[in-house]
């Protein structure tokens, strides 16, 4: 099954971490492969390469990238993470594939549409799960499951800035 | 701060569960607190409890509940919940406090709206978490942060029946 978590809401990567528990609890193999997110600290990381049954990748870099303006850099690790997703999509080594952050990759055109597609159309038994604002409309018809995660509030616009703990 | 996540799409409790490794990560100490949900065995739990820095309470029964019918058990575990939710948030003793499926069991009229509202008062430094669908307006009004998870698409809809390692 192919599930998407997608929207402008607070929760997406969360609900995907929260698979990965479920899982894991349960025995089962996990791979998460991250877009964008190389090399921060995120609190999910430092608890997750602690367990057993996880193996995780990450593609990007510490740095924001500019939508309109990526680095070279941006360009080439969104290609690694690609190629590491194809791997691992064909490896038959896991039961929760998390692929998180891909749907921005795709937005910002770091990679390019058919890559995301060419993935999503892997024959797997294994749960995939993909996150990311701006889920494509051609991905949505391809999943079995898709949850638009909806602002309808957020303290962002109260000021408040991103805290350890909670957003990272 | 408090968040909400409702709706009627698959990734609040996921969410929430999200949030409790990102702080386990982090150093944080974590109270998890589930409506509706004693006794039976979900994925998640079986892994959070072999972790430090959390505590897990659960309340309910492992029946389903006739949301038109519940029986008096189910009213009072719920009591017992919200007993043990005033305690926590009044205790100081932990970052993040997860109160999972309340939403429904104010919508099933297992406890009063009063009493969660309550709960929302608390004046607690720790980030409140709030899981469920059906969360009422005036907890969306008291909230700092609030995601709809919205159904786009929902696999059940095809048949597939709730699985483990994924659904619990």
């Amino acid at each position: 099954m192919i599930h998407i978590y997608t929207g402008n809401g607070k929760g997406k990567t969360t609900a995907a971490l929260g698979l990965i528990i479920r899982a894991l609890g349960n025995g089962k193999k996990v791979c998460l492969i991250q877009f964008m997110k190389k090399n921060f600290i995120y609190g999910e990381i430092k608890f997750l390469e602690k367990q057993n049954n996880i193996d995780i990748f990450q593609f990007g870099t510490d740095q924001l990238i500019d939508p309109n303006n990526p680095d070279e850099i941006d360009f080439k690790e969104a290609e690694l993470g690609y190629q590491k997703a194809k791997e691992i999509l064909n490896s038959s080594k896991y039961d929760l594939i998390v692929i998180d952050e891909i749907n921005v990759a795709i937005k910002w055109k770091l990679l390019p549409l058919e890559k995301q597609l060419e993935l999503l159309d892997i024959k797997t038994d294994a749960e995939v799960v993909m996150t990311g604002r701006y889920a494509s409309p051609e991905v949505i018809k391809r999943a079995n499951l898709v949850t638009e995660m909806l602002e309808i509030k957020h303290y962002y616009h109260e000021g408040v800035q991103a805290r350890e703990g909670v957003e990272f």
